[in-house]
């Protein structure tokens, strides 16, 4: 028997002899031993040969490509939802503005009636005929149908952002429990997005996802001395919402410390203790 | 036969006799003479009955809410709709770059390759599965439904401005045919809307109308002295994208000129001459 030792790189397991000749034989290591140390610098001279350059391109291309297709977690799906609900509110803002605009030439008193845009929407659809005395002008029913069908595409607006919700606890509800199960829906995905990820949110200090979202006020109190924020996007938070104006600091405080717990316990797997954090902050409240 | 006068108000006609004693039948004057001029103070006094009050104020109210029920004209649904279309544009603008974004984690290959925001959309609704190679991810269904649930609500969104000016192109052949024309339907109507109605644009001069959206540019001419503009909205006129670069701004003089004598032609209801000028036009292109 010869003696031959292995080599591996990113293109396979390759044998040498003692020689340092290369048989091809790239089936196994066979219970050889490795290349020593001291040879090294000669095996990959072997490599110099030309067969191997584009053989190396495309291994390189292809790890990386898989690298990339792998890349592509729930955090970003995550953030594409969130960003995407942000988005369609100020898209529907814009136009439920025009639909107000436009319908109120034919029924002008419902614009300060109702104030809620959804519930606006849905008035001008169900097509409830204006009062008789009113000041708006008798449209033809072909003006009446323009406004409608903007309407309708406003609503299915309003429908895609609940879709978009319920995609996101359905996601997160894998991903992140605890912080679902805390911070709700959508203000634990905007913690993820403003964090640029559930890995980074769980290393912030609890104090920096306090303040995730006010960063704007938060230079401004650093460049020119005005009062600090208080909370970033924590503020919708039920938990503060309920808090008194002069306790609302703290609960911020009590909160983000429970929010960073709970981002830290999803990213390293831990158990589901939510629950009792939420029932933590309820009682210190009182 | 005893000696009477008619009086007229808002309130109806009243019958008064030779001493200014209100006889109130207002069922017509009867070939009764107007209470002369010199006794008018007189009459007048007689209204100062409370009871009369209430009844000016219902009248003047029933009288403003019919004043402001006709005021509704072509005009304001014109207005509305290419608005409408405007917000549309910008709103679409949104949502697709955000479809992109999020459509590029599943299949980044596509985001360069078209280029057309209306095409992207229909392809990611088509549903034509990716290359094999690509470095997308392989998202589950549950994610990939969300991203089309987002892009059927954009589509629904394009659907929309297409009707809208099907619907201008229906308003506008009945109310200005010569504009109509000559400017098309989105450029004709986005004249009105910068001059806020059709007499307006009617009673401007054409080289105002030559400039119409390009307040900015002229302004800003106006104050540092940087070149003046040469078009407004009327720049994406076919007449102005055919010609020449140097003869752009005679085009657009002459283009302005003849949307000037349409948009009068079509205020005082007259002929339909756009189609003679389209052909002078296209001559003197030559």
């Amino acid at each position: 028997m010869i003696m031959a030792y292995y080599f591996e790189n990113i293109l396979g397991t390759f044998i040498v002899d003692d020689k340092l000749k290369l048989i091809n034989e790239s089936k196994g290591k066979k219970n050889l031993s490795p290349v020593p140390k001291s040879q090294l610098p000669s095996v990959l001279q072997l490599f110099k040969d030309k067969q191997y350059f584009s053989q190396y391109y495309q291994k390189n291309l292809q790890l990386t490509r898989q690298l990339l297709k792998e890349s592509v977690s729930d955090d970003q799906l995550i953030v594409q939802a969130i960003a995407n609900i942000n988005e369609l509110d100020r898209v529907t803002n814009i136009l439920v503005k025009r639909l107000r605009e436009w319908y109120s030439l034919y029924n002008p008193e419902w614009e300060h009636q109702i104030d809620s845009h959804e519930q606006f929407v849905e008035s001008v659809l169900s097509n409830t005929k204006k009062k008789p005395g009113s000041m708006g002008a008798d449209l033809k029913k072909v003006h009446l149908d323009e406004i409608n069908h903007l309407g309708k595409e406003i609503k299915g607006l309003f429908a895609l952002r609940k879709k978009h919700e319920d995609y996101l606890q359905q996601v997160m509800s894998g991903y992140c429990p605890n912080l679902l199960e805390l911070a709700g829906t959508t203000t634990g995905a905007r913690l993820i997005e403003l964090a640029k990820g559930l890995k980074r949110l769980a290393l912030l200090p609890s104090s920096t996802i306090q303040l995730l979202g006010a960063e704007k006020a938060l230079f401004r109190h650093l460049k020119s001395g005005s009062r600090s924020p208080k909370y970033g996007v924590i503020f919708q938070h039920p938990f503060i919402q309920k808090a008194k104006r002069e306790n609302r600091g703290k609960a911020a405080r009590m909160l983000a410390d429970k929010l960073s717990l709970c981002s830290r316990l999803d990213y390293f797997k831990g158990e589901f203790k939510a629950k009792e954090y939420q029932k933590e902050l309820e009682e210190r409240l009182r």
